[in-house]
């Protein structure tokens, strides 16, 4: 058997060089060229099959074990950030305006991580793994569905996954039953009225008062059709229109996004929208152009999986807390492979406000504490091998 | 010629003996019973060819003085309100929950005394004359409209009034040029939704929501749909619905007045109010049913008769002062006369605050200072005896 | 040891003929003379200490065993509702206008059943017991916090109850972790503006428009203050005023519903609403007369007493399922034994539709399979049983 | 006495030579180096005492007839406008960006040509005469406040001025009774709240609700607080805040202006709009900054004198109808003149549409029939020699 607190030690200085040089080399989703074929070198000698551009950018490794196994993918997302790195550290982005503000770095170093352990000790697992190294997830519409589509969970069996969280300090695992992250639509509508001098409002038609009504509409859906008990948000974030205070414009614009978790809820909220769209539209003479983009579907756990990797963690040597925590309203299209895999994703800390690793995701000075990888390494491997033949 | 002065002195007493007996005997609208009969006595022997039960409960009489001259009408109406009198005066009502709050008992007292006085000088009329003595003016219909499709002013050239007014001292007359009375229509709305209980309201529809916002975008048909330099009035007087406070009701109402001068203005306000009735259905998913009561039309004054009346003023007795006003925003079915004939109406005073004629109309207190009909009955036998042959 | 399964079925009979004479002889909140009689007499002759007409009507009775041992607490509500029994069964009540539409007979009978096999077993128990019977758990301030102030918890170290439901079959009980039960507070706001002519709006303040602004504010307390992973419901059930479509009234009124379960979120949406209140007044220039009154708090039930009922429950006889659902948004004052001591509340079902008994709570014929009722004792005696000593 | 008819025709050459030179040098307001020495050069030898840089860019000229006699002044504008010329005509403008697109060019042309006039019958007189050329007219805060500060109607009694218009047709003058142009303020106000994540808004103020609220209550200053019978129109013409989707931003801004004629009504307007400021503060704690700007004041016309004008001009030659309309909405600094001296303004139609002269005031294709100054010589000599001695 592995000892596998000892092996990650081991491992250790080369899972952060690896994080370091994807850090200093950071490239926006869609655009990970070089970023794909480093991942590509760092996993070429282990033994695995490997598909690369699966779905775009994406690579798809196979270490096969036995025919009669099933198989656990593991995935790992790798896209940075359009964010200009303002650290001091000696790994800072060499990009600029480019930044690995999210942590995907981490999340790839320690997948290469988990799969050299898994590699070493290939004739005692008990599952086949597949390893999902994935692009382009911080922007619409992600890499998840493309990788699917392509193939990437032929074969695969249970899908798992983690983000690091600056919330949680390192060592500490977070976990949520069902709904972990929302779904995260967007939309605009255009309201168009007819301008006019803002001293002749009867020659014109409004559409600032017809949008205001709108927006004020728009709070029933949650004050009123949505269920108490469950998640909703409706967002109207941006209201521009006319350019003079005497002239009433001829359209304005408004635009927001939608937080679900339950596919009904959704539904229901865009039923609503475009209710009150053509309810505008008749109580003012306006015209409503309404744009919906929809966003990454929420990321619903399989329960029974996620006791599976708190059931395996029971005795980790680098997780010492796993907590449950309520879901997040954020999106994440890991939820693409949940929606056709049992699965569960995950939080791990790297948290550390001694080291100044404590600013929120995306923000310029975000950084982690390296030695939470040790956590999340730690768990990926064991969820592989707490599964029974 | 006659002593218009002296002869109004002479009969004075008179007058005030039928306003006072009709004061004492009110009857509601359309119930004229008594009072139709008291007022054909009243004018039976002056030579006037008389109609009764014209269009209901009211009379047309006739006094013709040539086949070739014009025709001048003089209208009086002479129904009472559903108010219990509370002053505490001779001639204090003795009809209980009856009143004549509103002065149509001196209307009809001036019109008679007029009518006695032209009488008394036919031959030196140049015009013939026709009393119609109105009933019902105070509730919907109202009697001008049946009185006209009876018959009420064929052969009839011109048409004149005048109300009492407790806001105009005696002695004043108070005129308006153009819309004097707006028009005034009544609308309910029935909000439907789907009742349910209050902790629960996913599962009902609220109604009371969509009610809320219903009323917030018919200010709107003032603020912006209406020409800044028109009138027009939207008012929701009443809200009634629900009666636990933790059981979303079925069903609100809402009902109120509309109050227009211009028929364009009207048919806007209309429009809106159904295009936001159609609005919030689609918003809210309820049903609005919408019920909408057409008032008596905007009483529209001839600026020429006007000022003939005007100008045949200049050199009275009772008449002291005629006062230029703004319009009432109240209603008037004169206005359906002024329709089919040019003429005008306008107020005379009759406040006196030492006697306590200075209550508003329709109030149980309501009085007027007696000798203010004293001016009434100049202008209307100046306004025949002005006209030329 | 008893063969609990059995002796249910032998008090069978009796518990079915308790709950039918308090079926047709129900007595409303605070107003339980008789009944509380009747209990007394039907648990006096069983080895209780007795306590009467604690915080008025109700009974608390101990059951020692041993000066060592722990208490447990087992409480029954027995008020009945002002609603009309419209059931044509022989135990319908006998008492015009009120009725037993909620169950709490059934409670009653399962209570003093539980009583009877508990004090045949009395040697064998490992806790004392203590029953605890409430009056008025339908009419606010409720009979729970009266007698907890008159003692009713003392030397008690758990507390246990359960409602009967129509939602779940015979044989079901349903559970919730935490919150189970909404903290349910009531409000009115009376909102004072200057009543006036409907057509003449600018000699008024229209308290209907400034309420209906009030009611859209109050949507964006849910919308937008609340966190979407918490529950809250601000519902406006009612809203009067107003009498004449042409009469501006001075005032208008509004009540409605405040459901929430964490203290801080009731606190958090009373705070929003006493800021529109106060906004609504400078908007308007009207004055908001709001009275707010507190209903129950929220029931959180203690985890560990709800896993240790499911525990003991798991070999049952008539319990056969043990479901989790969603809490509801009722309101429940044994929240207020669960604020003193640790303990749970949980449904058993009494649904069957076969024979009607599938009529909403508070229904006019609302009714139990009263066969649901033996897994309700059966729950009862478990949980005392299965303490340890 | 004068042949006014023949002299007028004898001076159209020269003053449409005028007009055409200031359309081609226009010069925008507080900028009118060039237009001031041009107007002074054109007056300079008619025999009147001239003082120049009368409150900026004002030139005040005296005609000095007679001690005893009144004062007559006569009032034109004469700065240009930031619009890019678009006329193809050899008199386009020269200057870039600069534009005569509101007639001021002929106002002043017809003035001078008046004074020529007049000049000529200096003994014939019956009033002394002021000429007041003003600059600034088109932006705040005016030439005209200025002007009068610095004594431009010193020793005036009567001020007179007009404009003319591209709505009537050449030979038409278009008056109004008492107000003829309205106040026009304007306002912005920022609304501050607390800006999020859109997924978050329990965790920010969100600005956005708040200013869709009170844009909705401020429809209700001019549906509810304003009198029916009087004009007042609020228009929010500008809504701006917010960049993101899924951003709630800090602050958003609207702007708008409101016009009245009556002063109460105006300040009515401004202290609901401060009341519902404070209102939405306290309902959405958010903070408003209102910062407003006071426009010119309403135009009051002296009836007394637009009935001089009007009766001056009954046998007019080149001025055929006058025709009364209703008020402008729009604002004129004239109305500071008619606050300190009675005197009236009105329209002289310069409208045609067979060349073109029909474009509305402002645009860039902006032109008129200069045959139309004729009447508005005309009109300013007769209004002075109109006056009795």
């Amino acid at each position: 058997m592995m000892d596998l607190t000892n092996e990650i030690e081991q491992h250790y200085e080369d899972m952060v060089a690896i994080r370091r040089h994807m850090h200093m080399h950071p490239e926006v989703s869609f655009e990970e060229e070089n970023t794909k074929r480093y991942i590509y070198e760092q996993i070429r000698d282990l033994g695995f099959d490997i598909r690369q551009d699966v779905g775009g950018n994406g690579i798809v490794a196979r270490l096969h074990v036995n025919d009669d196994y099933k198989t656990v993918g593991l995935r790992a997302d790798f896209d940075a950030l359009p964010i200009q790195d303002e650290k001091d550290v000696p790994y800072r982005s060499t990009n600029p305006g480019v930044m690995h503000a999210c942590g995907h770095d981490a999340h790839t170093a320690m997948l290469i991580t988990a799969a050299r352990i898994l590699a070493a000790h290939k004739e005692e697992l008990p599952v086949n793994v597949v390893l999902i190294h994935q692009h382009a997830e911080e922007l619409l519409p992600g890499g998840a569905k493309a990788m699917i589509e392509d193939g990437a969970l032929e074969d695969v069996d249970y899908v798992f996954g983690t983000h690091v969280s600056s919330l949680y300090p390192v060592g500490t695992l977070s976990y949520t039953y069902d709904y972990a992250f929302a779904s995260a639509d967007a939309f605009s509508i255009e309201i168009e009225g007819r301008g006019g001098h803002g001293a002749e409002p009867h020659e014109a038609i409004d559409p600032v008062v017809a949008a205001a009504s709108l927006i004020q509409q728009m709070q029933s859906i949650v004050s009123r059709t949505i269920d108490p008990l469950k998640s909703a948000v409706v967002t109207v974030s941006t209201f521009n229109g006319g350019s003079s205070f005497n002239v009433i414009p001829n359209t304005v614009e408004i635009s927001g996004t939608i937080r679900t978790f339950e596919k009904e809820v959704k539904e229901k909220v865009r039923q609503r929208i475009e209710g009150i769209i053509r309810g505008i539209e008749s109580s003012f003479d306006v015209k409503c152009h309404l744009k919906y983009t929809e966003g990454y579907p929420a990321l619903l756990n399989d329960n029974g999986q996620l006791d599976h990797t708190l059931n395996v963690l029971k005795d980790a040597s680098y997780v010492k807390t796993c907590e449950e925590n309520p879901p997040s309203m954020g999106g994440e299209d890991f939820s693409y492979f949940l929606q056709e895999r049992p699965g569960c994703y995950f939080y791990t800390g790297v948290r550390n406000t001694d080291i100044g690793a404590d600013q929120p995701h995306h923000h310029p000075l975000f950084d982690i504490d390296e030695r939470g990888m040790k956590a999340g390494v730690e768990a990926l491997v064991k969820i592989v091998t707490g599964f029974e033949e």
